[in-house]
């Protein structure tokens, strides 16, 4: 659990007072590494809300609510160790760019995610800035790139959960190249700048679908992972779904299969029966997003639709916790080379 | 609007005290007919709950709420022109035989919507009782059917919007006979009996799916009415998921195609452009189900994924309203032959 | 319920794209003289969002989906008889003294509510534009001010529920002139600006006290309808909770009183006994905002707690509705000697 | 943070597929005595729960998932050193006689928390067991009480947050003993027996007052507390509020005061300076319990209103944890000798 018996590390947080920002102070606050003084919390920073205290915006985490933020320049940032990112996106590159090699960044936006410059300008509009080590550890071949690393990008949300669920089917060869994925998700996924559309009287009672027909900028890098685990281009279906609640997602992921139930349900579990935060669940019991809030967790199930000869894989994770600031923290424990599992956990917060 | 000079007609609602049967008075309340005197309200009538007065549960009906429920039963429901019914499944088709043929019958339950009885009895467990003319008058050829009818039974929630979603398509020949749902909905539709796992300590705050992989009940009934439209066999998958609100069911639906978006959107344009309910949005903006609480309206958005070559229709309903009372009072009309929207509204209650 | 066989009255709404312009449009595509074609719904007027259509901002008025929204200036309201102003405060007073006297103009803004120049600086900071009769007619001697009245201020939501709440037992002097109350709302109350607060993300699971110890606008209106009932001063603590709803406002109103419960009740039983909208609840029930969610309702109960020597009311309504829409429209009848509860009901929406 | 180098303690959970019995285990299973070994979560009981897995009722808790529950028997929690108890009142007490003396039990229920035998028969409608040490540490002379106890009865949540709110200016005399407490809940409180006024829903989008006028079980709780602290009888009226949310109370305290807000201020602060888990905002911020969920602490405000002359309190908590689960911890730290703050965080999780 110790890192070193000599100099504490120092971490800082760029855009503190944002969702993400403050869901990796929350995990902080609880790492075993932080209680014992090995790692620090250092700098925080914000954009516009710089000058104030952090308390203002996350008045739940009370130890660090007198902490005033700081700007998010390449300055204030010096002098640490890791410097976790939860910034808009061209903002994280333009900043990265300036920081020192030896620095672990962990980067929450989407800048470094994708491989392909074409998808990139095609969705984002703005010319690409490079990949970097991807933080989903889960996925064949990916957790080898991660310790050590000193550049990480931390997954979107929706992949988190999407490739997750699928990747399995995709790697056994189980599924046609062809998946679908709704995907229901909370609201802070949408951040907190306000926006009409997001004011709790517009969003409670009601739910309604965005970016639709592969317009979520989330899809290419869906269609990354999926193909990167098939060998093979895959077909995905995106579709976003805004429901009345903070947190979590609920993927429900369909793709054509000649699979049995069982057979299906052995690839997952055996793909799975290492990861300490993926758990496949019991036959008969279905996941929900309420299970896993605050936690690291990905709860599934594996079903087939004989009938319609579909496999039916339901995923529910926190979008701020494994789906964001989760998996900065895992990355972070892989590249610093601690447990993997420090300061997370497989335990939500419910009712 | 006047239905006669002569003596009004006597409506019963059988299952007075749960949710169907109370969203049916809340729209009687508002029926011009109603109002005019040439409908009147007569009696009530309920389970387990006969014996105390309307306004113990429905305290929203106030001008009903000194109403006492009366026992459902043949007698309480004996003088009566039209009569409701909302009760479990098993128990119409049991009240419904005992009933004399000139009344008009509109049952809100699942006994008579199906034709297939093998269908029935797989996922009823129990012997069929018939078909009923089926209260959806938007799908081709269905309107004329209840016209004067005597029986009718109301569609479920789900068939409705999953099939106004799709049946255009599937009659184009513009998608391939198989399609993908997901249907997101309130709580409202799971009853009012209590049950641990619809505590608002469970639902609020957690999205679940459930009945996954064909299991749902009205996975036959979809399949029945695309069918019927198709001239063929149309194979659904269906996923429903429980969100933390009361009412709404937002379905996303997908299936092959090679048409083009605007050719798409041609053909639900063309579909729906004379009924009064079904509103096809215009490009750009997608529906949400807080636009259509305590209204009879469906709204849809037609899309077309290019990448992934698939039709994405997103379509919002009030599962009580359309889904349930709405369509069963829209039924009614026709059934008397007054006015199919008297009574119903396509202005929602929002926020 | 026709106005005039002659020429129909034109409506129009300025602030049409927030939630009270909204309200009062969805009330006013149910009122009989519009559907009549005696009142007819003309121009609909913004600020920023002047150029976009109604669909935009309020796709559950489908009827009004493609009307285009004109600017909030005196030439696109020339030519109405009666204008409902939905402004931020400063701007009611700003155009109202443009327009011409004949025209009926309800305001549902503050600028004219108070009668006391030193309390609207005190909270308002800013001169007083003047005093308007007081769309509550349910006050003692309010109604008869409202009948042929061409400028007419709509009540705040909390004073409307407040005020009714506890001016029976003032009117009788059975409290004493010290009173406590305690507003939970939802959260349509604060309007459509976007503001971080207001987010879904913020609002969703949270409950949290605001402009607390008598920093709220509505104070000093709810002292001044209570103060004139009483014909002394009245005393007020209010306090205003956000809960994580979007509509409804269930105030908890305290007072020293030595009558009993009995003799409470029959004060407020008598006060209410021929007001339309004013339900004074049943011995054993207690009101909830979701009972009044989209009518013009007031639920209330009485109760006397003897240990503490204290009257408790509990009063429920729609804060968009009888708060502020429901209010206006009630006025424009009354202005214009029309039933005053025509378009109006007490039917709520529920669950 | 060890206990002891010997045999570890063995806890027990009865009741533990409620709310509280998962709560107190979702705080045990981040208690560092249990992640070093030296506690140990033994058995798990149920009443009409057992045979069942603990996964069924908890999915969040997936750690102990496959734990088997069993019956809630002396046989079953015979060996334990400690044992929770989170059953219905009457059910503690019975049980309790039949356990050994040297065990701690730690009551969630309302058993033992009254001294006063006719208001607990007054409340209960049954005769009273006795009366234990009481569970809020930070109550004047609590804690010394609670130091190597045997026996403590966890206080109500309602008492905790309003005893907590209105104890320093009682005990500092600066109000009339005269209090005003509105107390607005998250579901969660009302227990996970089904009940039909506690479905999604019914307490979806809407508010609602339960048991006025001091009818409330917890009313003679917060007299007792208040008026030990004051020496002298305190009057109390309580009313509490559902609110939509399934975790969390806000409760608006005023009493009559000449003090001025800085008095107060410094009253409060002086009084909880050494309290880890109580927290005094500072001037101009509000508490919400969306900033205290899954966590310790007690987050409050002190204002005086001046024109009404009153003290005003709000004061926010997480009801199952401060309220319930986290104070049962607290409470069998203190009785164990070990850091009272052990397991317990002043962190919440949000949004």
């Amino acid at each position: 659990m110790t890192i070193s018996e000599a100099t504490p590390k120092r971490i800082a947080v760029a855009g503190a007072s944002g969702y993400a920002g403050g869901e990796i102070l929350r995990l902080l606050l609880g790492h075993p590494a932080v209680r014992d003084g090995s790692l620090v919390i250092g700098a925080l920073t914000a954009g516009g809300n710089a000058g104030a205290t952090l308390g203002e915006f996350h008045p739940h985490l009370l130890p660090l609510a007198d902490r005033v933020l700081g700007p998010t320049t390449v300055d204030e940032l010096a002098g640490h160790d890791v410097i976790f990112l939860g910034l808009p996106h061209g903002k994280s590159a333009e900043l990265a760019l300036q920081l020192p090699e030896s620095v672990v960044i962990i980067d929450c936006g989407a800048d470094f995610r994708l491989n392909d410059s074409a998808a990139w300008e095609k969705y984002y509009k703005s010319p690409h800035a490079g990949t970097w080590p991807y933080g989903l550890p889960e996925l064949p071949g990916r957790r080898e790139l991660l310790v050590g690393a000193t550049r990480i990008a931390v997954p979107g949300c929706y992949p988190t959960v999407s490739s997750l669920a699928l990747a399995p089917a995709v790697a056994a060869g189980i599924i046609e190249p062809r998946v679908n994925i709704v995907a229901v998700t909370g609201t802070s996924g949408a951040g907190r700048a306000p926006k009409a559309d997001l004011l709790g009287s517009e969003v409670m009672g009601s739910v309604r679908a965005y970016a639709v027909a592969g317009a979520h900028r989330h899809t290419p890098e869906i269609v990354q992972n999926l193909s990167a685990v098939a060998g093979t281009d895959v077909s995905v279906s995106f579709t976003p779904v805004l429901a009345p609640m903070p947190r979590g997602i609920l993927a429900t992921c369909t793709a054509v299969t000649t699979a049995t139930e069982a057979q299906a349900v052995e690839v997952y579990e055996k793909a799975y029966a290492a990861e300490p935060f993926v758990h496949v669940l019991p036959a008969g019991r279905l996941p929900q997003t309420g299970s896993v809030i605050g936690s690291n967790a990905v709860q599934m199930s594996v079903s087939v639709d004989a009938d319609a000869g579909l496999l039916v894989v339901i995923a529910a994770i926190d979008n701020l916790a494994k789906g964001t600031a989760g998996a900065a923290v895992q990355s972070m424990n892989l590249a610093l080379g601690i447990d993997e599992t420090d300061g997370l956990s497989t335990v939500g917060v419910a009712p």
